[in-house]
């Protein structure tokens, strides 16, 4: 019989929602309240502390009634300059299992809120310097398991891409459980201005429903000529002037032409020897991921979509917050830096 | 001693804004008026003829009332289906100073005021289809002769390159005065939402005067690396949350990146055994494009800012609107096609 205690409450916190997970032994979801309200809604209000003091009530109120003492591990912008408070970051190489130098911490009515550092890349030579916050702790949770670290036994450190499909794609390189590179593309982004602000959004109708043949026309592009998005993009007009593109077809089409551009550069120039990945996604975008890497020859898994949920399980585990045995604190003391 | 008679009125009628210009014998420029309303103003009102009409006679009204018969030619989205009449393409590979099959006129209280028909690219196999408008007159205007299309001999037909930096950039292939291929690159519109409504506006600050070095630095990236888009624009944050970047040179980063970025791959995957080309822009923009050119090892010339006044005058020619005595239908009659 499994255990149905609460140990944990994990927040994944960014910039548009917050989704609150009530997590059991093993990170379990036990309950979950996926509607809050992101950083940027928030911090529109004149109190900031307050609007995000009044949102973690208003989400983890009841389940905190009942357990006073559960733990509060948070991820994701909550942590940015734009948050509740400022988390910093880690270095890369980072192992997403071990404990950072330091843990942010905010005080609230219910016990301190500890709060997950992002990841930083210095980026040397022709690499860019690089961020994330929060797709860390998704990462953690897409991992099939969790090995302790690049080191001990080579069996436990495989070289691992994963693919975190959103606003701010990320590709993120690891060797077991500790980051080794990662970088940002904007497709998600520019896709958003693009289909609702340029003169391809003027033409573009909505479709009652997902026009695959359109999206596979856009691959077609993108991996049948060197092609850029800049330069390809004006067809999504000129087609449809020709008569050769239906309107509702639009979306479809610049979301394959976009993908594929993205996904053919970075299998080519950046996954070198891997040719799996893991898609950290909803299930509707990560299928559009893996039609696109299946054309570059990579083999692609969906995580599952709760995987933030064991990542913040399994952090917390790291962190010492919460014990295998879920007790809070089981871990060593670990240095704390209270802004 | 050069005849200062009127013989001809050329409205360069764009999106945004109406170029108007008084033009004497061989085209030579007697005045203009730069700051006429463009079609997406004019078309906000109820009646749409009556507001074109009202901005021609704003712009034109006193000049044609000191010469009634001076003939009117018009080119740009005014001969879009958005504009003030529909003037249609005409299908590559077009002479331009050949008379197309039909020509659109619309009665105006000044006479008829003829607009130029665009250009359409069918597109086959790996090819877009694609259209210009406006352009086409610019174009004619660019280059340093006119000699009469590809025929005839040989020394006259020299293949070229033009580019035209704008909102919708165009590249286009000539053999003469016959355009043989163009392709749009959508760069300016891009860098307008990249530079306005993502993620990088928030960071960017208005500098004094551009910055080339940062300019420079956005080539580099593009030059230094199978660089696209997607996956190098989000370096203008980090760069600067890492302090290697000043908020106030983010935008002529940008501008290096894409402009790069477009420049290398047209130089090195459309221009093909050319490595010369014309830039059709003003001198700021034109300067941007001639540096990216120069790192592509392509040399290029600025073509004079009021080409598309000589455009125009050309064109008026070859329609048979001026002769080449100054005198209205001095050609052969053409058929004309009026809505």
């Amino acid at each position: 019989m499994t255990d149905l205690s609460p140990r944990l409450i994990g927040l994944d916190w960014g910039t548009t929602s917050c989704r609150a997970y009530l997590l059991g032994e093993d990170g379990e979801v036990l309950d979950q309240r996926l509607g809050g309200r992101g950083v940027l809604a928030l911090t529109q209000s004149g109190n900031r502390e307050a609007a995000f003091e009044r949102e973690l009530a208003e989400l983890c109120g009841p389940w905190l009634e009942r357990n006073p003492q559960l733990p509060l591990v948070a991820s994701g912008m909550v942590g940015s300059n734009q948050g509740w408070v400022e988390a910093g970051y880690r270095n890369l190489p980072v192992d997403l299992m071990s404990r950072p130098e330091y843990l942010t911490e905010v005080a609230t009515a219910y016990g301190p809120l500890f709060v997950i550092p992002g990841l930083f890349k210095e980026g040397r030579g022709q690499d860019f310097p690089d961020v994330i916050r929060g797709e860390e702790t998704q990462l953690l949770g897409a991992l099939p398991e969790a090995p302790h670290g690049a080191g001990g036994s080579s069996a436990k450190a495989q070289p691992a891409v994963v693919v975190l499909p959103g606003t701010h794609t990320k590709w993120v390189r690891l060797e077991g459980t500790v980051v080794t590179d990662f970088v940002t593309s904007m497709t998600g982004e520019l896709f958003g201005l693009i289909t609702q602000q340029s003169i391809i959004a003027r033409l573009a109708e909505d479709a009652r429903e997902p026009d695959i043949a359109a999206f596979d026309r856009g691959l077609d592009v993108a991996f049948g000529r060197d092609a850029d998005i800049a330069s390809t993009l004006f067809s999504a007009r000129t087609l449809v002037m020709a008569g050769q593109l239906e309107p509702t077809a639009v979306k479809d089409y610049v979301s394959g032409l976009m993908i594929g551009v993205e996904v053919e550069r970075f299998a080519r120039s950046w996954m070198g020897e891997h040719h799996e990945a893991t898609i950290c996604a909803n299930a509707q975008l990560g299928s559009r991921y893996a039609r696109a890497l299946k054309r570059a020859g990579v083999r692609s898994t969906l995580a599952p979509e709760d995987a933030v949920a064991t990542g913040l399980w399994r952090t917390a585990v790291a962190l010492g917050i919460v014990g295998r045995s879920g007790i809070a604190g089981a871990g060593e003391p670990i240095d704390k830096e209270t802004p």
